[in-house]
């Protein structure tokens, strides 16, 4: 049986290392390395469907932990899926819950069969197995769908990690075995580790072993120095196949997907645009924009100068700081809006540096413009 | 000199009264009787100016008092107006500044000169007067001006409306003189004097001898009962000269909207529709819907299933439920565009049905399906 979604590597960047690629699903067929928008509670946050297209969204993650809660996925089965609730008719990956039933609730006990915690909006007791979180997943209908993983924080003890990542290993293969729809469904594992080079072999070898159409690499991105995440990327990647898509979990500052794409990544997703958007700070390619800030009340400039979105064709600094002053919706929209242009327009310039074997030049181009060389440079 | 803003009545309906016209403006020709969505501080909350033309939306309100205040109106003059500064270039519609000083301020002390009151957001002490007012109105750039009056409130004395509307018409009469940009920006004289029938002639012959280009029926759906209300117009209309455009202000309910254009009204402008979209309450031809309501958890059928605009062709009542109650923006844009396409629809068919002389069988086949005819009727 051909698993539900492939990956066909089109080319490797002769300077970096990188990987060019096209991500074959059942909801269409997207290039990487590729930006994915978060959409909790089945809507990336202000955004329609339809603004989602127009800004070259090609697959979209929505989180299983939330939906189960919210609306349930009963009702979202009910409805046909969460294409057919949302109206997305492109990709969707879902996540297990694993990572929220790991930072939302601070009582959980972990049990061989899975874990046992509180949700987080009432307190009431909840228990979360691989079965149970493949079981919403199907339900859910998602393209992609995340194992049941637990992504231990940073910094873990050795012999917590190894416990773990021994634990997420046998849950990894209930996972698919719960998986009802492996035809229409892809199931992908999650490589855990830490930082210790030996662990992450040992996690890879485990999960590559059970031949999952896609591997994550997780448990990055939780509070590490940046040098230790590429480090870890940098012995990790090599250890996965290289006919699957890989995806790093939860990055999304622009930086680190230029750096992660160059470490061999096709897949990223992150809260992190969506999220400074909501408190009006925008990425530009000069580098980070605090729209509240006094100076723009005047400034009938565009967000940044450099970007062809809609919001930087048609609105100005000043309208849209003054909107997010005022805390009308539409500035939230705007900036929303512009900052997922941003990423999924960084990552298109990802592709054609690739394409033309020069993505250490362009990141170096990218970095200085975007002021990521700069002593203290900051960033979000 | 031609008037910036000018009325062409192109029928009368012979069953009920109510006329059938167009609004030339400066940024286009508009049919009334028409309902015209308020965007307070340059946006109409949640919505896109895409949006608002999509669901034909022609000409929308802004706030004088609001826009004084955020962003302030010298820097929409330097952005070269309100239309440019929100990208919006149908017709815009600003109010004085005289309601919300009346209706947001308790501090306040009025004189011949204007009113002395304090800034809703800080407590700052302000003086707005009519020709800071108008000063303000000209700088924002709208098509229509409104005159700076006293909104009394409901119950008020004879003797105070007295005094008061003739400051008023002492006042619009400033407000004409102030206008610098006639030929772009028509002011509208604003009628009062309560439910008098006495003073509403007292006020409308003083207005008129102004030979404003448009005038407003003020003073009203400010808490007396609708059939005072009903009254009011049937004895205020027809002091107004026919060839200009009369606006009932504040005014937005379906039956209201329904009653009014049968007593001659041509504009009406409101907060409801858009208010109670952020609750989460629809309109719907078959009456209120309230969408938290746990009945519609799994109704997958849409907010009214009359209704042809984008919301109901593409979103499930369950869709939508799950969004409020998540309190995601995405569900208020989407009962937002609903309630907005609702009462411009409504408009369209009260136009149909003067078109056709059967406005008064079209409200009562209106009123019997939305269940206004029902005892205890729910309004909003
Ligand atoms: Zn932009
Ligand atoms: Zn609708």
């Amino acid at each position: 049986m051909t698993a539900a979604v492939t990956y066909e590597c089109i080319k490797v960047c002769q300077q970096s290392g990188a990987r060019l690629g096209k991500l074959h699903t059942p909801h269409g067929t997207f290039d990487t390395p590729m930006f994915m928008p978060v959409g909790t509670l089945a809507t990336v946050k202000t955004m329609s469907p339809e603004e989602l297209k127009e800004m070259g969204a090609g697959v979209i993650l929505s989180n299983t932990y939330h939906l189960w809660l919210r609306p349930g996925e009963d009702i979202v089965e009910e409805a046909g899926g969460l294409h057919q609730f949302m109206n997305w008719d492109q990709g969707i990956l879902t996540d297990s819950g694993g990572f929220q039933v790991f930072s939302l609730s601070d009582l959980r006990e972990i049990t061989e069969e899975g874990v046992h915690f509180r949700n987080h909006l009432n307190g009431e007791k909840l228990f979360l197995t691989p079965e149970k979180s493949i079981h919403i997943q199907n339900a859910l209908g998602s393209d992609i769908m995340m194992a049941f993983d637990e992504c231990p924080p940073y910094p873990a003890e050795r012999e917590y990690l190894i416990d773990s990542l021994e634990r997420t290993s046998r849950w990894a293969e209930r996972c698919l075995a719960a998986n009802k729809h492996p035809d229409r469904q892809a199931l992908f594992g999650i490589v855990q580790g830490g930082v210790y080079e030996d662990l992450r072999k040992r996690s890879a070898e485990a999960l590559t072993s059970l031949d999952f159409p896609g591997y994550a690499v997780g448990g990055l991105s939780v509070g590490e120095p940046k040098d230790l995440m590429y480090e870890a990327l940098e012995y990790t990647t090599p250890l996965l196949p290289t006919n699957k898509p890989r995806y790093l979990m939860g990055v999304g500052s622009p930086d680190a997907l230029v750096e992660g794409a160059i470490r061999g990544i096709d897949m990223f997703d992150c809260v992190l645009p969506t999220r400074i958007a909501r408190n009006g700070t925008c990425m530009t390619s000069a580098g980070r924009l605090v729209i509240r800030n006094a100076k723009y009340a005047r400034d009938f400039r565009p967000i940044d100068e450099q970007c062809d979105c809609h919001v930087c064709k048609t609105y100005s600094r000043a309208y849209i700081r003054h909107l997010v002053k005022a805390n009308e919706t539409f500035g939230f929209r705007l900036t929303t809006y512009h900052n997922l242009y941003f990423l999924i327009k960084l990552m298109e310039r990802v592709r054609d540096a690739i394409r033309e074997d020069r993505l250490i030049d362009f990141k170096d181009e990218f970095f200085e413009q975007y002021g990521f060389n700069q002593p203290n440079a900051k960033n979000f």
